[in-house]
């Protein structure tokens, strides 16, 4: 049987080629070739592993530019059986697909805010007056070039080719180091690795309840190479912590910054320990 | 002359009935009433401002159940020249609103990528099979519904009020404790009050490196209602901290704490002290 990933599609999109490069390191390890399985929502994504329709799911956490992708730590601190079995780095290059013939032309653009936002600089310099219209994905965007030639689509290179679609424009990102970072979720343990991943609530709203709590870490040398705050929903300016480190779980002193951790929290959640794979843009579509 | 206001519009949106709260609390102190100027992005909003075009930008910073506004805080660290003059609390109500005469005839829901996701569950339980579109911002959403009988908006009970639109379903947040948080930014000197608010970049990613940051506020006794990271936008996995606390900057304790945490940050930017005030929804509009 082959090892099913879900992933956000339709297919065309960033989370599909992090899925795809992330399949190929699979393929070498199983019989037959993963199956990749398109979803129209993160938390659809999400869902479908927790519940058993699939045995993966590849979901963005967080870009470069633009920041943490709420709906994925809000579902993870949500569902309880999921564990984090690797992180995936993919570099991100934008381009402008249109089939009108010049820049000119184009009267609105369509993508994924986030793509949008990562384009803005650009947008403004070269298409000054176009309207932006934000859509699900940067692929279910494409649907609007069909019969429109004033229309453009911000969306990978790899779209362009999969759609047979031109690229007016390429590497249009406002910055050249836009990465997004994905996790590999999935019920079975995490497999170890550089980096562990947690979240807490904490029980009290007062001065250096969040240091006391983070101290732990730092006083063991372990390096918290990241801090979220996502709200609680109960009230306004209550908070959960996502934190990554540098670690891995089973190390001793982390083992004991945990449980000296938990004496700190109200709940504690570790999403597990894993590898990052930094996916290098060697096919066309990332040039 | 009038104060003029700058806020994301059209009018009908949460940030105008923000804006129209805070200008009540002012036309009591000035002769002519405060010009409400609706802008079609935060970011513009935020600019006009900054640009001298308006006095006073009202802007979202965080709602209780989606987080923080990336913009918002992005756009107050890249200027430097605006300051908070006041934050603002409203409850947020969501309505569905639409031509058709049931809930059956829905195909399509359009509204803010926020209200969509902060109505998630109403969604899944109430329109299982509608797709689910994004735009600019609620009142955008709202010229879908011309001519479409089968599509809804998701926006405020004003909104509905304001362009004559019936209403389907009332209070479907989610959430019964919905609120955004606004902030008021103007450019001159802010006038001091319960909270500061502040961001800063650290000069090397070392274990602990935060933790000393905000330990100089935990060690006198000041709170910090809120801490979140934003990417530097430099490379993955640097970031910026932005944090409020509950003192006033000229407070003899926040100003040593905020001179000691000058030692420990690469840029430290201090936006201001203001009080927050809390709307009441007792107008019909946020019933």
């Amino acid at each position: 049987m082959s090892i099913s990933i879900a992933h956000l599609g339709p297919p065309g999109t960033y989370t599909e080629a992090a899925a795809l490069a992330y399949a190929h390191t699979l393929a070498s390890e199983t019989v037959s070739p993963p199956l990749l399985c398109p979803c129209p929502s993160i938390a659809q994504t999400i869902r479908s592993v927790a519940q058993g329709e699939a045995h993966l799911a590849v979901i963005p956490v967080e870009n470069s530019i633009e920041g943490s992708v709420a709906v994925t730590l809000d579902s993870l601190w949500q569902l309880e059986t999921l564990q984090i079995q690797q992180a995936l780095v993919l570099p991100i290059r934008h381009a402008l697909l249109s089939r009108g013939s010049s820049l000119e032309a184009i009267k609105t653009v369509y993508s994924h805010p986030q793509a949008l936002a990562q384009c803005q600089k650009w947008l403004e310099t070269s298409l000054p007056s176009a309207q932006l219209v934000p859509t699900n994905s940067t692929t279910e965007a494409l649907q609007n070039l069909d019969e429109d030639y004033t229309a453009g689509v911000i969306t990978s290179q790899r779209a362009a080719e999969l759609y047979n679609l031109p690229i007016l424009a390429s590497t249009i990102n406002d910055y050249p180091d836009n990465c997004t970072r994905f996790w590999v979720l999935g019920k079975q343990p995490s497999l170890g690795g550089t980096h562990t991943s947690l979240a807490f609530s904490l029980p009290a709203n007062r001065p250096g309840a969040l240091v006391e709590s983070i101290q732990v870490l730092a006083t063991r040398g372990i390096n918290m190479s990241r801090i979220e705050s996502r709200p609680t929903k109960r009230s306004l300016g209550e908070y959960l912590f996502f934190i990554d480190i540098e670690a891995d779980a089973s190390q001793s002193a982390v083992q004991l910054a945990l449980a000296e951790l938990a004496t700190h929290t109200e709940i504690l959640k570790i999403f597990g320990s894993y590898r990052v794979l930094v996916i290098e843009p060697t096919d066309r579509c990332q040039d």
